[in-house]
């Protein structure tokens, strides 16, 4: 997929993800040290490309072989980690730029973020990087984390910080500002059972920056979702970023945490970044016209990206709820107006199809309510009746498996009904180990599934909004009564 | 502890929990019905007294003596619990009237939610316990869980439907209108590490009703916090539960959540519920009225339900926030500014005090920063500086452990400091294994923790509310300008 061809970036940021050799440029053989801790994640078995130590001071470190300077190497290298100290990384960089290596990853702080002497060392570094076409992710970060090439720069200890893994259903992609939330999602996505392609922790961006991952991510195969956390962006930068979003929000959704909404968190992220972050209602209009979706927090970006991840955008946002417990559709039902979207009643026509085929004490307003003895079928009934009768455009289902006469089988029932008919579906299911287990499989299955009703609305929100960003004027947006 | 001296109610509503003697009507020896999972309830070990089925089919059931009828049983019974046809009930009823049992769980359902029909059947059992003091729960619900007595009439199998545990630190009673509902969080909180004291369901309310329990948990030691999940209060009901709540709430805290916010989920609430679910604004003044925190759903009253339990009230809204993330203080400050509390900068004295022991990359307004590669001294440093001060009512900690070189001694030093100053805290810790681990042996020692900075800000702001309805006039309301 080429949403944005002819753009040069897209080679020289796939290195940074797909190198086949790497330097780490300040091996260690001190435990405990990053140089240390970033060799030891490429000696893993996982990486399959080739790895070198570069430090005057050893031969090998860990077993890798280690030389003085990367011209020293009798091989290519296609992205140097920089760990040593920012004083020296002007003269790392010319050896960088002597022996042809095109990116490189600055793991080491000490510069901008430190005061005007830490800034010139950073300008040498750019400008050396710039005359010899190297590409930097950095300074003052925790690099990079791929999950399928196994590049992996965080300088983190494993037991400790958690790395995510890669999912056959869909996969996210997250460029971070923070080096300490990459490391933090690193860890949670590990538990969340959140499918990730990339983690990339941008730092001081004093080359590679928001629009140029975006750029990238939109054409990368493995990356269903792009999320960015930012603080803000450098003067000038903002506008290539908003520029780029347009073009690709209609092939890819794009989500945004931004901090700094609030008066006290502004003067904060202020005194670290650009002009942008001035005014919130800025950004968020700028937002709003490229087509990014911002979420207020991690976790609502997580929810929202996990169905986009996996389902369809709606065409329209005309919500039917399907429970088997009358409280759930209450909330979920409070929640989803919430949200602005449509909760049409069904006709009178499908309220006489699922009242022939449905037991009597059924509720089939919106939610249809299957009720608490429930089994598969009747859910089985209510999306073939519902599904043909094109009056929705998200399905949301409530699946409540405290009781033993809903089988596992249901979640068979919404996976082949969401496949065969294409509309979107959202599954709620609250609990304990069981529904859990549950939620794995439908997952498995496409179908995101949430512990809560709010987070299922702001999940179908989500589908809505992208819709709209996607489809435009094709968009239904039928708020039409929701009488009968 | 006597919060309501001279209720007839609590001895009445005791027995529900504390029951010595208990008979299963309508227990039964075929597999997954109902009166067979109750009874098997209660020949676990766990429940102690004595257990009684009675059913004219059997002379035994599950190795349980089964009798024809109350009159046949050889000993007093402190409790019936009616899983029988809901046309049986009334002779079920005249039963329990002539054995002198005064209180009954009606498990079984067709009655008032039914019809007409179901509702005569209501008003009969309704009668016959009024002539004869009986207290019924009920119908129409899954009844009740008691952590410590082991009573626990919940009909649904433990693999689908975990069962809650006591905590030994603090303790939430939940009672519930919805059955499905109080399933569903029986099994949820069985995950979720939460300490429970009580689940009640309250079913059709026939009797027993949110202001019984209200008047019952009040006194309760085992129970901290308080909490409902309401769908409406039948009329005349609303102005007594909010008359006790009242006198409950300086005391201890009372948590809500109640259904039919929006339009469309109010019209499904008033079509089974009273006149009090008609407007929603005229609900949500008396509940502030009465000192009773509403949350908008069941996720938000865990976490506020949380701290409470296990904090003490603030005594006003000044929040110091200390993190080791500066993107984690930005995202959890902005998240405290959204809720309208206080985020003061510490005074010239307090920042001086603090920069002559941090290092001098630390950042001293607030957030505090003690930066990414600090260890568990540089919060000791922080507490003891910022607590001495008497600037600060509430204390967030942010504790990102994906270094290495965070010790697990944090979790002592936070407590300890907390234990001393009598100042609630609350702590964010965003990861994975290594983190939850972490969290569970902060919350041993009595620190509620939370995954991410915007639960931290609302536990926060729990604590402030609850110190507010607690303390009154003399809560400190210090919305002091946030300059240094």
């Amino acid at each position: 997929m080429r949403l944005l061809p002819d753009e040069p970036t897209i080679e020289e940021i796939d290195v940074f993800f797909n190198a086949k050799s790497v330097a780490i440029y300040g091996a260690s053989a001190t435990p405990n040290s990053v140089g240390q801790a970033i060799l030891q994640n490429f000696i893993k078995p996982q990486y399959t490309g080739k790895v070198y130590a570069v430090n005057p001071k050893y031969t090998q470190v860990l077993g890798v072989p280690c030389f003085p300077s990367l011209q020293d190497i009798p091989d290519d290298i296609d992205l140097v980690v920089v760990a040593v100290p920012a004083r020296i990384a002007p003269r790392v960089f010319e050896d960088i730029a002597q022996k042809g290596t095109k990116a490189a990853i600055v793991i080491s702080g000490g510069f901008s973020e430190t005061g005007s002497r830490g800034a010139e060392l950073e300008d040498q570094i750019v400008r050396i990087g710039r005359e010899h076409d190297i590409r930097i992710i950095g300074p003052n970060c925790v690099g990079v984390i791929d999950t399928h090439s196994h590049i992996d720069t965080f300088f983190l200890p494993e037991y400790r910080c958690g790395r995510p893994r890669a999912s056959n259903v869909a996969n996210i992609s997250l460029v971070s500002q923070s080096g300490a939330f990459a490391a933090a999602i690193s860890d949670w996505t590990s538990e969340l059972g959140l499918g990730i392609s990339k983690i990339i922790s941008l730092g001081n961006k004093c080359d590679v920056d928001d629009d140029d991952l975006l750029r990238y991510l939109a054409q990368d195969d493995s990356t269903q979702v792009i999320c960015f956390y930012t603080e803000g962006y450098d003067p000038g930068k903002g506008r290539s970023f908003f520029d780029t979003a347009k073009r690709v929000t209609p092939h890819k959704p794009v989500l945004v945490v931004k901090s700094g909404r609030g008066q006290r968190a502004k003067e904060a992220a202020s005194s670290h970044t650009g002009s942008l972050a001035g005014s919130d209602r800025v950004v968020d209009a700028a937002y709003r016209q490229a087509g990014v979706i911002r979420a207020d927090n991690f976790e609502q970006m997580f929810d929202m990206a996990k169905a986009l991840a996996m389902q369809p955008p709606a065409k329209g946002n005309r919500v039917l709820m399907v429970t088997n417990g009358g409280g759930l559709g209450v909330m979920t039902t409070d929640a989803l107006e919430a949200l602005g979207l449509g909760i049409p009643h069904p006709s009178q026509d499908l309220q006489e199809n699922l009242r022939k085929r449905l037991p009597a004490y059924c509720a089939v307003g919106n939610p249809i309510d299957v009720v608490g003895d429930t089994d598969a079928s009747r859910y089985d009934i209510v999306f073939d009746e519902a599904l043909k009768s094109d009056e929705y455009d998200i399905v949301v289902v409530g699946m409540l498996l405290q009781t033993p006469t809903l089988g596992m089988d249901v979640t068979n029932v919404i996976a082949n009904h969401q496949r065969q008919s294409a509309i979107p579906f959202v599954v709620v299911a609250m609990g304990g180990a069981f529904t859990t287990k549950a939620g794995e499989i439908m997952e498995l299955m496409g179908v995101p599934t949430y512990a809560t009703g709010e987070k299922a609305a702001l999940a179908a929100k989500a589908l809505a909004r992208y819709g709209e960003i996607k489809y435009g004027a094709e968009f239904r947006k039928s708020m039409r009564s929701d009488k009968p």
